[in-house]
């Protein structure tokens, strides 16, 4: 590996920390290039643009999650439990990062998709597709979980696969608002509600 | 009403929405005055900051969805009717502006909150009392709901109040990103699981 790459993959990185951070739109070329020790001129060598740089920096973020998420959600055990495990890793991420920062950076899709949904089409397209497969990891397992008797029947579709990432999304952005990594701890319980509960018969006429 | 008082509230309005759209950092003041109709030297006049200003259209928008919860959580009915209102009446919104801008720009205060959690302290006090407060209307109304039996006792706790705020947050980031304010229907059914659904015997052990 000469050189060149390695100035690529620091590009990456570095955009990859800034932005989790503070964002797309606060961060600049130049500063990207400064944290990476890279020449600005450079940049364009390797990235048509920012927005080009920032597709990257989430194919290569989701490319590492995903792995993660199949290998959490992927085994012997109930699909319920394969499902605590991945929300605890979830959790221990955070927690981690915390740790190290001092702060709760959150989730680097989550982040993106909120500044840049009605504004960069080509990053919300892969953003979609991101969330989009994660919810088809979540909705794979909750249909095992309903032939393994984990996840209650009514619970095993899409929808309810889409929601779990929501909880998850909304969890993370108020431990992130709070600096709170804490409140995560509460993440799986609720989880578990939206994936384990058939409604109630009393409930049925408030639908 | 003198002109002066017209000028503030049209940059505050103008805030709202540029910041509604597009986040905090992308917008600048001469983008909000030359919407507003304020020459760049008013701006000055009414606000310190672009900050100042934007932590009072925090509290401008606030006080006003904290009236709107309000009454929709409050009533004769089942707690978990009122709650359902609730949900009805802010997907109704998202509707609405979708129907009128062809975008779903989500919530105001979780899109500030992912943008500036980080960076602007005082910003930051406002959204989290903001939350807060969301949680605290949801959280009085699960204890009526405990006391009138249409929500479950054990989710009667400001935690899972805390949860059907974050699935709100969570599902509207997810319709915003993809532009589809449809998927928000299933909203609802989601949070009544939370509010509804003591954990199944069979899940217990996977706490």
């Amino acid at each position: 590996m000469g050189r060149t790459s390695t100035a690529r993959d620091r590009l990456l990185d570095s955009a990859c920390e800034l932005m989790h951070t503070r964002g797309y739109t606060a961060i600049g070329v130049a500063e990207i290039c400064g944290r990476a020790d890279v020449r600005k001129g450079s940049f364009y060598h390797f990235f048509e643009s920012k927005q080009a740089l920032t597709v990257e920096v989430i194919d290569t973020h989701w490319q590492g999650q995903r792995v993660a998420w199949r290998e959490r959600l992927t085994g012997p055990e109930p699909a319920v439990e394969r499902l605590q495990r991945l929300i605890a890793w979830l959790v221990a991420t955070q927690r981690e990062a915390w740790q190290e920062t001092g702060r709760v950076d959150g989730c680097l899709l989550g982040n993106l998709a909120i500044e840049l949904s009605n504004q960069e089409a080509v990053v919300q397209q892969r953003l979609t597709a991101a969330f989009d497969e994660q919810a088809e990891l979540v909705h794979t397992a909750l249909t095992d979980g309903a032939e393994d008797g984990s996840v209650a029947p009514g619970c095993a579709d899409r929808a309810t696969a889409r929601a779990v990432v929501a909880q998850i999304e909304g969890a993370v952005l108020l431990a992130k608002l709070a600096g709170d990594v804490g409140s995560l701890d509460d993440l799986w319980p609720h989880v578990r509600r939206l994936v384990t509960a058939d409604p109630p018969a009393h409930a049925s006429t408030a639908r």
